[in-house]
């Protein structure tokens, strides 16, 4: 009777041969392999999204039993809700390896298989692409279903209504799933939450969806395809209509139970049969099944590898750049009463949330609207205040049209701040924050640094807090840095003025190597190397990537025989490009080498695994910078212009 | 009795001491004098958004009447609506310099008066940042009112959601005018138009509105703030409530007339008593008092000057590149039918018009929503489809982050094909495309390029539409381009090969002039200056940024003594930084000129005379490249590594 299932699953075939009473079991086994993955029982694991998939377990179930993929189409919004998909397309074996290098992504992956027609890691695309095939088919003439699965969250981002705006006119088959999770609903951001909340809480609408479920079931799904045109009127007169959806020309049913895998497959085999754009409300639970998970929505949400018994993780050593930022800030708000903070629906994430608690009245979460969150800081800082805009650097790409616009043309006084600004490592190319530099630096009037140390960060935040001329920006990595200390009282630091770390002895240098942010520690360790070489080597934290110190620059690039940047972002207008630009500006012809990421997406794994594949190393700085030294000795032969 | 009274106006308490009985003339000398400004009649005319400001001027007559600039704000949606504000805020004796050279911008712009709280020329803005102020005005406990005026367009864009989702949670006073114009209901795109169209032509809330009408009336203007209080519950009753929304936490009112000048004070003067936020909705005409601007009303939203008494334009002597994209497509289309094109609210101006004109069912006008636009294009990709994505430059930043996360990620064959790539001129710095090179070239696979003339145009085009290898933008200028006429059949460019246009003699070329896009008829230019000084230049055609042709690059770098690029964009992260990084990375020193734009906002104003004072000329280049040349003959000592 316990025989196990999950095992005999390897299509999407399988699950549709089981009998409807193994679905329970099935989904139990699911829920056990992916807290056993993503738990310290997988010797390999780097954690993953625990809650939001132990959420759609049944879902996906019924989404599998009643649709075909690859024939149909699962569009997933931000799809780190993908995990069991995966475990029922042919990936179980490799389900151990997730998130890690050469493993399976955490998110869906057009090329991982040809049951992910849409991949996604940022929030509010789904509805969009899935029209787009929707229409895509209708102009083929072929009739497979589209379905799009989107969380709560994707509606409080505008793309989701620009895409509602365009369904009814563009297509009569078309199956939206609103995954309305409690957790989302308690934490309330916004109308659109609130809304929600009342659809599902309303007696009258919870006494309708009991009976509606008692409907549905007693009809049976074989049966409800085939009498769908009879059942429809019914159907529609006991779920509650939301008048919203409705008015965008979806028709809307729910909310039902998203737990309940009869009730989610005798709908579906209903939805189907429609021909017209459907919205179906699901009610579920993100981390159901997993206690810790369900008191702690927000750690479970993503993390790293946990003890499964208790959900307990390992706690880092010294903070991480999130959290000291948002303590810092909290504390920086205590005597400056023009800051407030602003988070796009990542209080945990940016470490904002420390700020919330000392300050609600300052603190403002938008949901995924970073377009609104950045409009709102510049309407905010017209009116003097202060805002710092907390967005990872990989989401603030949404935001700058606004950064241009907005806030650089009208210079108003916000300050960006770029958490995982760089890779992001196991969360992979949708989560990498390698492009900042290459959007902000055309930007005119625009001040963007990153710091070394966290020390030098919490300078630069005060830096920030005390800049009046404008927009000003800081990227920064994710995890923990060098681990020093912050002083007791941070100081400013001036604008476009680099840090020499060490001159490289008492003769100029004959390598100058700029470590910009982080990667200040890895221009310390070539220097090292090339020490060891007798080569001697200065090293400078550039701290300002705009405005650059060209002072400092042009005085190394003058002395030294060979010029090296480090950077953890694309190379292609990236650090090192400002610096060759500005050497060629004034005539000086020291050779560059440059260190950085290559001109093509990087892949998922760990941050070192992945440095050393793409030659973000030392070794091989020391090996770009050899050949440019020149054979006669340093000091003589100036290459200036 | 027909005293002039416009001329009298010079601030808006100049409005506010009129008699009620003279604001019909006032409105109708606004008219006349916004027609003969931007008409012929202005000698220094170079036109503007005349529809928009016709549909406003009860409005803004309205709003100067109850509130009270600068202290209240008013906050336009795009703001090219904001002319008649201006004339009534101390700018009516400059008023005829609009959009001119040092005059006036066709924009709201803070630097340009303290009546400008906020400029805009993207859409969507205005409810973000208007929250941002009343935010910030409760934070500081003053009492002002803050009020939004939006189109209908407006709510075709997400962000606008967005801010909605955040407003009744954020502020208990503030004030969101939609003004519905008819001309935007009959184009009828998406779920959101035909909403409105539904509230505004519904007997029932047509029949309320006027009964709503003759209450508010007959209350009077002064009364109605004293009474507010008694009169709250009927006016509720009376006008139509919007479900949607008030399920976003603003109370509706409306529809009403948006021209009845004293409905507008009335309902004003109510509103501002309120303590929750509101949203006004009102109808108004494009072009009201203007019968050619009413008979096209897609033609006098923006335009250049006109002939005041027929609205008769000057025509082109060549086709503009927009007119010849939606042409050219709309042919490549007759036998190509996995093309389809999309725009963001913007037919006329991409000239997609004419591909709607020919194939209505392989168009899409998704509303102003450029990152709804690129997902769907994205969808529609994945189904096998070649979309091709007409967003102006300056717009396509809203589409920046699915550029990079879904279209070049995912490796999808989209199109995109951004027009005013450039000095947009007398639009100004909201509307100038000089950015996309910095924002693009850092995405990995995306290809780049600029055309020369219209025929390569064209061939690009072409190329565009047989490329399978991801995705693959354009940029081209605003207007006209040299006139050359395209050859019967395009030819298939080869991706990143350069054309050399010419050697520059039969020794090798002592410069190598690159000149990108358009601006390839400035390096000719250059040419000619340096030959007539017995300076050899070779002149090429880049066509490529990205991938950039270094095989040609490299052949003139080595045998030229100067190299020099010429850009239609900002230098920082341009062109000509590419070309510089490349030389860098293979060791070549031969220095490098680059004519581009300053890293500064470029003001509005004819191309020439910005080009002129920023230093993108002929003469400016030459006095750029000739302290480069060695003195020595040219052929020997080359400077290569």
């Amino acid at each position: 009777m316990t025989k196990p299932i999950l095992s005999t699953i390897n299509s999407p075939a399988d699950i549709k041969a089981l009998a409807e009473s193994d679905l329970p079991q099935l989904a139990q086994e699911v829920r056990d392999e992916l807290i056993r993955v993503l738990s310290d029982e997988n010797p390999t694991s780097v954690g993953g999204h625990l809650g939001p998939n132990l959420g759609v377990v049944e879902l996906t179930i019924a989404l599998h039993r009643v649709f075909e993929t690859p024939k149909d189409k699962f569009v997933f919004d931000v799809s780190h809700q993908g995990y069991v998909h995966k475990l029922f397309t042919g990936r179980r074996e490799r389900f151990g390896t997730m998130r890690q290098y050469e493993g399976l992504n955490g998110f869906l992956l057009r090329t991982e298989s040809e049951h992910d027609c849409y991949g996604a890691g940022h929030a509010g695309t789904a509805l969009s692409a899935a029209l787009g095939m929707a229409v895509g088919r209708d102009r083929r003439g072929s009739d497979e279903d589209v379905v799009c699965v989107a969380g709560d969250a994707a509606f409080t981002c505008g793309v989701s209504y620009e895409a509602l705006n365009n369904v009814a006119h563009s297509t009569k088959r078309f199956i939206v799933v609103l995954n309305d999770n409690e957790w989302s609903i308690a934490k309330n951001v916004g109308a659109i939450a609130h809304y929600f909340n009342k659809i599902a809480t309303h007696p009258t609408y919870a006494h309708l969806h009991d009976k509606a479920a008692q409907f549905v079931e007693m009809l049976g799904g074989k049966f409800a395809k085939n009498f769908a045109h009879k059942i429809e009127a019914g159907v529609k007169n006991l779920l509650a209509p939301s008048v919203m959806f409705e008015d965008l020309g979806l028709r809307y049913y729910g909310p039902i139970d998203g737990h309940d895998i009869p009730l989610l497959i005798n709908t579906f085999e209903f939805l189907k049969t429609q021909n017209e754009p459907v919205l179906l409300h699901i009610l579920t639970q993100k981390g159901k099944g997993y206690a810790p998970a369900l008191e702690q929505p927000d750690k479970f949400h993503g993390l790293g590898k946990f003890e499964p018994k208790t959900g307990k993780t390992a706690s880092t050593s010294s903070p991480t750049y999130s959290e000291l930022f948002g303590k810092t800030l909290a504390k920086f708000a205590e005597t400056n009463n023009k800051i407030v903070a602003i988070t796009g629906a990542m209080p945990t994430g940016t470490g904002l949330v420390h700020f919330a608690k000392a300050h609600p009245d300052k603190y403002f979460d938008v949901g995924i609207a970073e377009e609104h969150a950045a409009l709102f800081a510049c309407g905010l800082a017209t009116q003097g205040f202060k805002p710092f805009l907390a967005i990872y650097s990989t989401f603030m790409q949404r935001a700058y049209d606004m950064i241009i616009h907005d806030m650089a043309l009208q210079n108003l006084n916000v300050a960006l701040c770029m958490d995982r600004g760089g890779l992001s490592g196991d969360d992979g190319p949708t989560h990498h924050g390698l492009f900042d530099i290459a959007y902000l630096r055309g930007v005119p009037g625009l001040v963007h640094m990153s710091p070394k140390d966290e020390d030098e960060f919490v300078d630069m935040l005060w830096t920030m807090a005390h800049h009046s001329g404008g927009p000003i920006a800081i990227r920064y990595p994710r995890g923990v840095g060098t681990g020093a200390v912050p002083k007791a009282q941070p100081k400013l630091l001036e604008i476009g003025k680099a840090e020499v770390i060490k001159h490289g002895g008492t003769q100029p240098a004959r390598v100058a190597l700029f470590g910009l942010g982080q990667m200040c520690a890895m221009a310390e360790q070539t220097a090292a190397l090339l020490e060891a070489q007798g080569i001697s080597a200065a090293v400078i934290n550039p701290r300002w990537i705009k405005p650059l110190d060209t002072g400092t620059l042009e005085f190394f690039a003058r002395s030294a025989e060979v010029i090296c940047t480090f950077e953890d972002h694309v190379l292609h207008n990236g650090f090192g490009c400002a610096v060759i630009e500005h050497l060629s500006d004034a005539g000086i012809k020291t050779p560059v080498a440059r260190i950085g990421w290559p001109d093509q997406f990087i892949e998922h794994g760990a941050v070192d695994i992945l440095r050393k594949k793409h030659g973000l190393t030392a070794e091989a700085a020391v090996e770009k910078i050899t050949p440019m030294l020149k054979t006669k000795k340093a000091g003589s032969a100036k290459s200036v212009a």
